[in-house]
């Protein structure tokens, strides 16, 4: 990275410039603070609908954002200007449902045939929390969110369909209303916790063990809160084995022009 | 219709099984009180995708509360074991955009081509506002809400475009804010409105006349106040002129078995 400037302090324009130019090629987070990042998922337009009826009869899991028009590489309403195809620090390359590898541009896998998804981050919502006074553990340990597979099946769409994913965030109980209500103002981020305490309850069998992600301790007088993660879309996407879908690297995020405070709900 | 308990009380499912049976083809405003009606649009499926985007990207004018699959006639989660070719009391079919006439059910149409979407509808939030003791002026008077074409244009998807259908209440200056926080909660049928005030601001140039329904006085000390309007959609379709497309008639609405607290955001 060519710039001093902090990256918190960034632009979200100039983070984007500066991974156009190969110059910024690492995770996201803590990046162009206030802005709201996103999770990115490119299909070939004959999966763009079923993707899209997915996403919309399961918005917590995966709040919809920015669709862009089939061939259009720019999200006009979130990153005018902007180009999905390099601005990104860090693609993933799918085929068939199988990771190919991991690029730091996708232009020679672009064609008019591509839509591209935006899907909201709970980096919004952690800041959110943050500013709410309520500690977020795997930020403290500078670890990522844990994440778990359940046994809650999504609503399936055409070829997707797969269990839900949640992350979570151990959370003291007094503050597990607050946490829920700090969330519950961000729909397109996830919004308010899918369920609170008991992991058993929806299939997670081992807390310490989870399925993405790092482990963290609950401590007493603490709840575990558990949040829709936007990696359901990405399993929902290794069973549909599309033949070809690009996305983000984990943690490599799409940084967009849009405040947090502006997709508040 | 054959049954004399009020329409107020009835149970949804007792509603739709008096349209099934061609008993209730009236109005729907007031029927099974707290529970959600929604506006109905069905389309061949080759110009679903196109549409979903539409309503993705214009989530104010078009709320989507449910899309099925092509050729299934039931929403399982809005109206479980109901039928949407007979369930409502009155349907409206255009071809290529021109209205051709009205219908009291649509089988002889459906195929398995077909695909449903249900979007929210204002009565939700006139009982929040109702209860919230703020007065609905064409209730008062009987009359369906003035509508009006602004000149504040959608966001285009594919073959559907047009402009913004807002409709306007009057609120007296001291409750906006009331009415804007309550409406507000309600993202899935229109939510906050999206104006208050001059109406020559978003293009409407005779407040008195209306493009559709009724015009309803503002008198001294009450701003004219503006929502997203589920009409918007039906001039996208309109202006995409489909082979076929059928809606609910005006006012004549789809009734699920979702209590209007259950969509409150």
């Amino acid at each position: 990275m060519m710039s001093s400037e902090p990256i918190a302090q960034l632009a979200p324009g100039a983070l984007r410039a500066l991974c156009r130019a190969g110059e910024y090629r690492s995770p996201t987070a803590g990046a162009c603070l206030g802005y709201t990042q996103a999770n990115l998922v490119m299909l070939p337009k004959a999966y763009a609908y079923d993707f899209l009826l997915f996403c919309q009869r399961n918005p917590k899991p995966c709040p919809l954002l920015e669709v862009t028009d089939a061939g259009d590489p720019c999200p006009a309403r979130f990153a005018p200007g902007s180009d999905l195809r390099k601005d990104t620090p860090r693609y993933r390359v799918f085929s068939n449902g199988q990771l190919q590898g991991e690029k730091d541009d996708i232009c020679e896998l672009w064609s008019d045939d591509m839509v591209s998804f935006l899907l909201g981050c709970s980096f919004t919502f952690e800041s959110a929390l943050l500013a709410a006074g309520i500690a977020v553990r795997h930020l403290e340990q500078g670890t990522n969110v844990p994440m778990y597979e359940t046994q809650v099946p999504c609503a399936p769409a055409g070829v997707f369909r797969g269990n839900l994913v949640v992350s979570m965030r151990p959370v003291p109980a007094q503050q597990v209303p607050a946490a829920v209500l700090v969330t519950g103002r961000y729909p397109r981020v996830h919004g308010a916790p899918v369920h609170v305490g008991d992991p058993a309850r929806i299939g997670i069998e081992h807390i310490d063990r989870p399925d993405f992600g790092e482990a963290v301790a609950i401590q007493a007088g603490e709840l575990p809160v558990f949040w829709a993660c936007g990696v359901t879309p990405q399993v929902a996407l290794a069973n549909a084995a599309p033949e070809l879908a690009i996305t983000h690297a984990p943690g490599y995020m799409f940084v967009t022009d849009v405040p947090d405070t502006d997709i508040a709900g």
